[in-house]
């Protein structure tokens, strides 16, 4: 089970572009995580011009959090062009399970578009996996529940599972991780829990490991989130921090303060 | 004439659900001091789930202060969503005066939609209570003239009237609170104007009473911008330390530093 | 080849109404930069009512960075609007180049609204002046041909180009200036670039030299950067420390830190 606390030093040697169809919300926030990480953002949601700007890209990004008709199209389109090039495409289904419409739309993207991330929360990963009954118990933390669910997740799409949480556990269906970095101060502002999909995309466009990927993008961006609670005072300042702490850290820390365990397979 | 300078404490605990359809330029700002002050919040605006989304929900903003024509029939159907389940409804006419298709949309979700708390500058509220001629006046802070202005629109549509200025004045349109606290440097960042409407919806959705609320969430509000200013450099630092100043704010410090004035009645 | 190292205090004096049409991305960027330099920032994008927002306007900003089919027709009617009152126009052709939705429609708004700055990079400006060929070459920072095609570019359209990097070319196609203000830091976080647009507007607004403007606008938006950079830590704290630094710059400081080289005519 190996995984490499070096790559972000070759996310900066080779600034992937990060192509990202996301919220309204945290569209800043993600471009902003993305440049901290040392790859480029581009974001571009045009029906007119997706296909073409995923060609350009590394890989790519889709997050649902503030959905709205047109965009669901030319996120097919742009995962088809990414597809076809072969990129890594992260899926966020920020608020499946909420409404009919973030659910539906969440399941035709894995149905449509070969995605190669799928992250999000216990609650979120759950309802796509039909696992809709079992989300206030998986809601209380039952750490067991939400790895048996992501495991399951991740073999029904033949894909890497993330799920955000006190643990963030990894899955391609056979290995797992739980990586146990980052920050109850995480939870005090909106976007944290988007950022990881760009960091996410931006490691694996520099590595072949899918799970691997994963768990040295989630390592780091937890241990800057650490970092940066050290000296915060509340949300205001933690959110700059954050961006500062990602920007300075090296492999060095990652490999010292990354706390990862790892099982089946 | 009661308020309760403890009301953010009940925020925090019941950790009331925010929904908002709000503009494009201050929506992070939004979501961000919804947390900062406890509660949670969840931007959507697509017709397809808005309705769906205003049900989960404890209270809903609606601002549009980045207006499309989309937006109103979102705005009418999650508003709808919000009269049946009764929650209170937050309306912030950003713009009204600037704009004819501002104006009338304003007017028309007033019409539509059972406003629980309108909130606005003067010129705003005095464009909606049909007193443009004197929209001048107004902003040059003729003080009992405003107060006028908005216990004259409360009575119109029968709602809770907040008039945010040097003296942010709230009147159901008989008693009548004057609010003192606040800072000029809120006046140098865009969305402090914005960010009053989420903190009222998430007072108003732990208390079962409109005016009171309402000054207990612009007293915390205030207070929290003092202290923000008292360390700041310039509207980038006031910016990060308000939402560092509302997280940590008690009941106590508001007790302590609330500048209200009562009358009417 | 005069310019006034003062003019952002005649911005603080007259507060100009900038009006921006702009992206998802840097919205909530360029209507706080353009509060920091004194002016006051308005957001509209509707075909409803762009028009008769941008009769209220001193200026207008059109940024295509996350350009869609509807926003290029509110562009097209906001800017006849403006050429009507005869008030400056900055389009900012964001990734002109990199699609061709995004090329064609920089070209549209080129021919069909009277331009008064046309601002950005070397690649963009490259392409739009028919340079395509020499993009790659420009990228690498050849100073020289960046001036040439700066300076064909401005007499293409008849209007003021500024090419932004790491020395910033401005010229109306006689004369030229180049600005070496500015910091590496703006470059790890987005929005750097876009903020730019409104800088100058607002600088244009209040004079009745473009070029000047534009000097003045470059030079004092690129020594805030400076001197937010001299005690920032990454990032994260650059963004907030560039607000605070444009806020409080003066006239002195400009006359002071300015460096700017004159050629041409």
């Amino acid at each position: 089970m190996n995984w490499n606390p070096d790559l972000i030093q070759e996310v900066r040697k080779r600034r992937p572009l990060v192509h990202q169809i996301t919220n309204e919300v945290t569209v800043n926030d993600c471009a902003n995580i993305t440049l901290s990480c040392g790859a480029s953002p581009v974001m571009a949601h045009a029906p007119e011009e997706v296909a073409e700007m995923a060609g350009w890209a590394s890989t790519l990004v889709l997050n649902i959090g503030t959905l709205h008709a047109p965009q669901v199209e030319a996120m097919i389109q742009a995962g088809r062009s990414a597809n076809k090039k072969g990129i890594p495409v992260v899926l966020d289904p920020v608020g499946a399970g909420a409404t009919s419409f973030r659910t539906e739309t969440a399941k035709k993207l894995l149905e449509r578009i070969r995605i190669s991330h799928l992250k999000g929360n216990a609650g979120e990963i759950a309802t796509l996996a039909g696992e809709r009954a079992q989300v206030r118990g998986v809601d209380s933390g039952h750490v067991d529940d939400i790895r048996t669910i992501a495991i399951k997740a991740a073999k029904k799409w033949g894909l890497t599972v993330i799920v955000t949480g006190e643990k963030d556990i990894i899955t391609d269906g056979v290995k797992w991780a739980e990586v146990s970095n980052g920050h109850f101060l995480m939870g005090t502002i909106t976007g944290t829990g988007c950022m990881c999909a760009p960091v996410v995309a931006a490691f694996a466009a520099v590595s072949k490991e899918p799970v691997s990927a994963a768990v040295s993008a989630m390592t780091t961006y937890g241990i800057a989130a650490e970092q940066a609670a050290e000296s915060a005072k509340g949300p205001g300042s933690f959110r700059w921090k954050l961006f500062d702490a990602l920007h300075s850290l090296d492999g060095a820390a990652v490999r010292e303060y990354a706390q990862v365990e790892w099982g089946g397979a």
